[in-house]
C-alpha cells in the first residue's frame, strides 16, 4: 500500500497551474475581462494583443531575430530589455491562449543580464544568439524546469520516474547548446491539446485548430512570444502547425539537430527518426538557427549526428553560378487528396511569382503519397505505442481524442509482428530509392541539366482546420518517410470571398471527395494558407537558399498583383 | 503439381559446378597432383601457389594496386595484361580453394580491352581505378553473373525468384560504380561454409577456418588473385577474414558506401544496417578504392548514402599540424576474453612501435563489450532470421552449421515481440552516447587537449581458429553496434615457439578460460596475427591516415627489432 493514497488527476493538474501562475509577475496579468474579450474574438493575433502591449514590448517584439541581434550589437537594445519584452508578450499570450506548460522567466532574466555584462565587458555578442528569447515544445529538457510533454502523470518527475535525481537538472544537448549560443530559453509550450492546458486554438481564427502536435509553440511564435521555436516533427508536426499560423519552419532531414536528451514517447523506433524543428518569422531566422547549432558541432557529443557542419558551398548564388537557373517540381495536388480553395490559391500565387521572376516550375507526379501512407502509419506506431499509453495510465487521466485512435477502447493495441515490420522497412528504402530516381530524372527535363532543385507543394489541404476534421496528413508525411527537409512559407490567408470551390472541381478520389466536403469558406476565413518547399536529403543549406529565393518572389508579386490571383 | 518434379539440391549444385568449371581455360587447369598436393600441404599462400605461375603472372599479381596503376599510366602495362594475370591466378587459387562462386574472366577481358583501347586513344587511364582486377563477395549483383550468396535454391534466380527479369542483368549500384571507376570485376567470392563449394580453409594453415562470413573473399585476397576485393560487414564479416588471412580491410560507418541492390538476407534490419568492407594488400588500397567510390557522388543515386565527399582537411598531416602528436586508445584486451598469445604479442608489437615512434597510448576501458553482446543478438536475429531460413527452404539444402544456431531443430525462432526489440534499440542509443561521452572525456588524459584520434585493440582473440571454436566476436560486432568504423593491420603470424599462454595468465571471466582452453600453440602455429584500429563515426579519412602512420611504425619496429617482442 503507498504511503500516501494517489491523488486525482485534477488535483495534481490544479496544484501545477496554480504554481504556475504565480510566476507571472503581477504587472503582467491580464483582467478577467481582457481574457473574456480574447475568448469571444475570432482572431487574437495582431491588433488584439499588441493593443495591449506597452510601446516598448510592441517595438522589440515586432522586430526579427537578426534585427534584434543588430541592436543588441550597437548596443540600442540590451538583452534585459529583450528578454523582458519577449517574457512579458509570451505571459500575455500564454493568459490568452494556455500556451506555456513551464514559465522560465526568471532563469532568463538572469541570463540575460550576464550576457549584458558579458557585451559591456568584452563590446561583442556573447554568441550568434545572444539574448534571442526562444520557446520550445514541452518534450526538451531546460534546467530549472519541469518537462510533462503535456502528460498529467509526468508533471514533478523525469519523464514519469521520481527520484532520478535529473529532474529539473537534465538538459537535452540542443538546449545547452543554444544556452552556449546566447540563446535564452523562456518557457515550454504545450502539444495542441492535453489535460494540463486543454485545447490550444487558432490565433488567427478561434474556431479553429493550431494544428498538431507542436500547436502551442506554433501559436506562441504567432502570437510574438518569443523569436523563434523549437518543435519535433515525425509526420508533420512542425510543419502544420507552421503552416496553419502563417510561419516559416524548417523540418531538416534526420541526423542534422541533435535529438539526444529529448523526451520522446517513441524512443524505440528509430528507422524513421522524429527530427528537431524550427519555427519562425522569416527565413533569416531559420537559417541564422540552423546554422548557429551547427557551429557547435553537435556530432562531437551526440554520435547520432551528422558531422556535416553548415556548408557555404552549397548556398544558392546566383552571382557564383552565372548562366544558371533554378529549376523547381510544382505539386498542385498529390493526386490523392486537393487541397482546399485557400491553399490552392496559395499555390497558384507562388507559381505566378515564381514565373514572373523567370522559374521554370516542372510537374511533380512521382511515387505516390498512397505509399507513403502504407509505410508511415506502421513504422510510427505499429508497436502500439507502449511508452505513451504507460504515460497516460501513471495518472488515470481521459486519453484526449486526438490519440485516441491508437488505442482503441481505450486499450494498448496488439504489436505488428517484428518481421512483418521489417517488411515495411524494406518498403520505406524501396520507396525512397524510386522517389530518388524520379527526382534524379528530372534533370532530363529541367533543360539547365540538373534537376530540381526543390519540389512546392500543400503542407496539408488545410488553410487550419475544425478539431477533429483533420483527415489528411501525407503532404508533411511523406517527407518523414522520404526523411526529406522541408520549409513551410506563408502565403496568404483564407478569404472567403475568393475562396470557393468551382464548378470545376472534380473529386481525384472518394478520399477527395469527402475531404472537400468538409471546407466551409465561411469557418476557414482569415486562416493562413501556406505551402512548403522541400529538398534533397541532407542538403539543408540548398533548401533554404530556394527559400528565401521564393519568399523574395512571392513578396515582389504580391506587392504589385495583390493575392487574389 | 509443377511441370517437372523439383530436382535434388545436389543436381542443381552439379550443374553449377560443371558449367563453372567450364569458364576456366584450359590452360589454366591445374593438375590433379597438384590440387592432391595442396589439399595435403599446411600452407598455399605464398611460395606454394607462386611457384605454380608464370614469371609475367607472378610479377603482376605481386603489385599492389598504385603500382599497378602507375605501370597501366606509364604504358609498361596493359589492362589485358593485367586482368589477364589475375584472372589466371584467381583461378588458381579457385581449384586449390573452391573461391569462385561466380566466374567473369570473359566479360572483365572484354572490359580490358575497351580500356587499352580508351588509353591508347586518350593517352590517359580512364577513371582512378582503371584496370584493377577485383573479386566481390557473392552477394553484390554483376551483370553476366548469377548471385547466389551459396543458397542452392537462389542458383539460376534473382535472389530466391524466377522470371523477374533481373537475372543476370541487375547491377548493385557499388558495383556500376567500379566499373565506372575503372576498376573489373572477375568473380565472385563465396561465404565462408555453403553448400555450392564446401567449406573455404585458411590458406596459411589450412586446419584453420578463414574466417566468416566473408571468408571467400579473404582467401582469395590472401592468394592474391585480384588487386582488392568487396565484402559485407554487420558483425564484423569484412575484418575477422581480413585479420585471420593477414589482409588490411576497411569497415566504413554506415552510409559512406552505398549498399542500395546489394543481395541481403536481413534487409529490414536498418537499425544497424550492413556496411560495405574493402580488402586488401595496404592501407594505401583500401584509401585508393573508398576515396574512389564517394568521387562517384553515390548519394546522388543512393538516398541512404551521406552526401560526404572524401574531405582531404580531415587526413592527418604531420607538416598541417605541427606541434600535435596523435594519441591513441589502447585496448589489449575487453575485460570479458584475453585474446590468445599470438594477438597479445601482435599488439604488444604495436605498442611498442608506436611507442618507439614517439605517440603516446592509453588505457581504454569504454562501456563494456558485454553490453554490446546483449545489442547486437537481439538487432542482428530478433526477427528469427525468416529471409535466410526461406532462402535455404527453397532447395532444401542441409543448414551449414555455421549458423545452425539460428535455427534450433531446424525450425524458425518465433520472432521478438517489436516492443521488445526497440527496447534493445533504445539500449544501443544509449550505449552509443555513453561510448562517445567516454572517447570525448579522453580529451581530459591525452595531454593534446584533444581526445584520442583512434583505438587499438584485438580484431578477435584468435590468430584464425579451428572451425566451431570460434566463441567470442565482440571486439567486432562491437563496432557494429556502435557504427565506428574499422581498419584492419596485418602484425606478424602465430609462432608456436615464441606464443605460449603464460604462467601468469589469470582468466577475467569463465568465459575468457573456456576461451584460452581452445588455444594451441601447434594448431594455430604460422596463422596471421592482427590487430584493429577504429575511429570515431563517419571519420573514416582520419581513420585511414592513422592506419598509415601505424602500418609505417610497425613496420619500421619490426624491420629493426623484430616480431619476438
Amino acid at each position: 500500500m503507498p504511503a500516501h493514497p494517489p491523488r486525482h488527476w485534477k488535483e495534481v493538474v490544479a496544484d501545477k497551474l496554480s504554481a504556475d501562475n504565480a510566476k507571472i509577475p503581477e504587472q503582467w496579468r491580464l483582467s478577467a475581462d481582457v481574457i473574456a474579450a480574447a475568448k469571444n474574438r475570432r482572431q487574437i493575433a495582431g491588433d488584439f494583443i499588441e493593443d495591449l502591449l506597452d510601446s516598448e514590448t510592441l517595438h522589440i517584439t515586432s522586430a526579427d531575430g537578426p534585427d534584434l541581434l543588430a541592436a543588441m550589437a550597437n548596443g540600442s537594445l540590451t538583452a534585459v530589455q529583450v528578454v523582458t519584452a519577449y517574457s512579458k508578450r509570451a505571459a500575455y499570450a500564454h493568459q490568452l491562449s494556455n500556451l506555456l506548460l513551464e514559465i522560465g522567466f526568471d532563469n532568463a532574466l538572469v541570463r540575460a543580464k550576464e550576457l549584458d555584462d558579458y557585451f559591456k565587458t568584452n563590446n561583442k555578442l556573447i554568441g550568434p544568439l545572444h539574448g534571442l528569447p526562444v520557446t520550445l515544445k514541452d518534450q526538451f529538457h531546460i534546467k530549472g524546469l519541469g518537462t510533462s510533454m503535456g502528460f498529467v502523470g509526468w508533471i514533478d518527475t523525469f519523464e514519469g520516474k521520481k527520484g532520478t535525481g535529473n529532474e529539473k537538472i537534465f538538459e537535452s544537448q540542443v538546449v545547452q547548446e543554444l544556452w552556449s549560443l546566447g540563446a535564452i530559453p523562456i518557457g515550454k509550450a504545450p502539444e495542441t491539446n492535453n489535460n494540463i492546458l486543454g485545447y490550444t486554438w487558432n490565433p488567427y481564427n478561434q474556431r479553429l485548430s493550431s494544428g498538431g502536435s507542436s500547436g502551442g509553440e506554433g501559436v506562441m511564435q504567432a502570437l510574438r512570444g518569443s523569436a523563434f521555436g523549437l518543435g519535433t516533427d515525425v509526420g508533420g508536426s512542425v510543419s502544420m502547425p507552421a503552416s496553419f499560423q502563417g510561419l516559416f519552419s524548417l523540418k531538416p532531414s534526420s541526423g542534422r539537430i541533435s535529438f539526444r536528451g529529448v523526451a520522446n514517447t517513441g524512443p524505440g523506433q528509430q528507422v524513421m527518426p522524429t527530427t528537431v524543428g524550427i519555427m519562425g518569422r522569416s527565413v533569416a531566422v531559420l537559417k541564422l538557427v540552423f546554422k548557429s547549432l551547427l557551429s557547435t558541432e553537435p556530432w562531437l557529443r551526440d554520435p547520432n549526428t551528422l558531422p556535416t557542419p553548415w556548408r557555404m558551398e552549397k548556398e544558392y548564388d546566383a552571382e557564383r553560378e552565372p548562366g544558371y537557373k533554378p529549376a523547381f517540381g510544382f505539386m498542385p495536388h498529390d493526386g490523392v487528396v486537393t487541397p482546399h480553395p485557400p491553399i490552392s490559391r496559395a499555390l497558384g500565387i507562388v507559381k505566378k511569382a515564381l514565373e514572373n521572376s523567370g522559374y521554370q516550375l516542372f510537374d511533380w507526379v512521382p511515387p505516390s503519397n498512397n505509399e507513403s501512407a502504407e509505410i508511415h502509419g506502421p513504422i510510427a506506431r505499429g508497436d502500439g505505442c507502449p511508452d505513451a499509453y504507460e504515460a497516460i495510465q501513471l495518472s488515470g487521466e481521459p486519453i484526449v481524442p486526438e490519440i485516441a485512435n491508437m488505442f482503441p477502447g481505450g486499450k494498448l493495441r496488439q504489436p505488428m509482428p517484428l518481421p512483418e515490420y521489417e517488411q515495411v522497412v524494406v518498403h520505406m528504402h524501396d520507396y525512397r530509392n524510386r522517389y530518388n530516381d524520379y527526382w534524379m530524372a528530372s534533370a532530363q527535363r529541367t533543360g539547365t541539366g540538373r534537376p530540381v532543385e526543390a519540389v512546392i507543394s500543400p503542407v496539408t489541404p488545410y488553410a487550419a482546420i475544425l478539431p477533429g476534421k483533420f483527415k489528411y496528413s501525407q503532404y508533411t508525411s511523406s517527407l518523414n518517410v522520404l526523411d526529406l527537409p522541408s520549409v513551410v512559407i506563408p502565403v496568404t490567408f483564407a478569404n472567403k470571398a475568393v475562396d470557393k470551390v468551382g464548378p470545376d472541381y472534380t473529386p481525384l478520389t472518394e478520399k477527395d471527395r469527402l475531404n472537400m466536403d468538409l471546407y466551409d469558406a465561411e469557418a476557414h476565413d482569415g486562416a493562413p494558407a501556406a505551402v512548403q518547399l522541400f529538398g534533397r536529403r541532407w542538403e539543408e543549406e540548398r533548401l533554404l537558399s530556394m527559400a528565401q529565393l521564393i519568399a523574395e518572389a512571392v513578396e515582389r508579386y504580391t506587392r504589385t498583383y495583390g493575392e487574389e490571383l
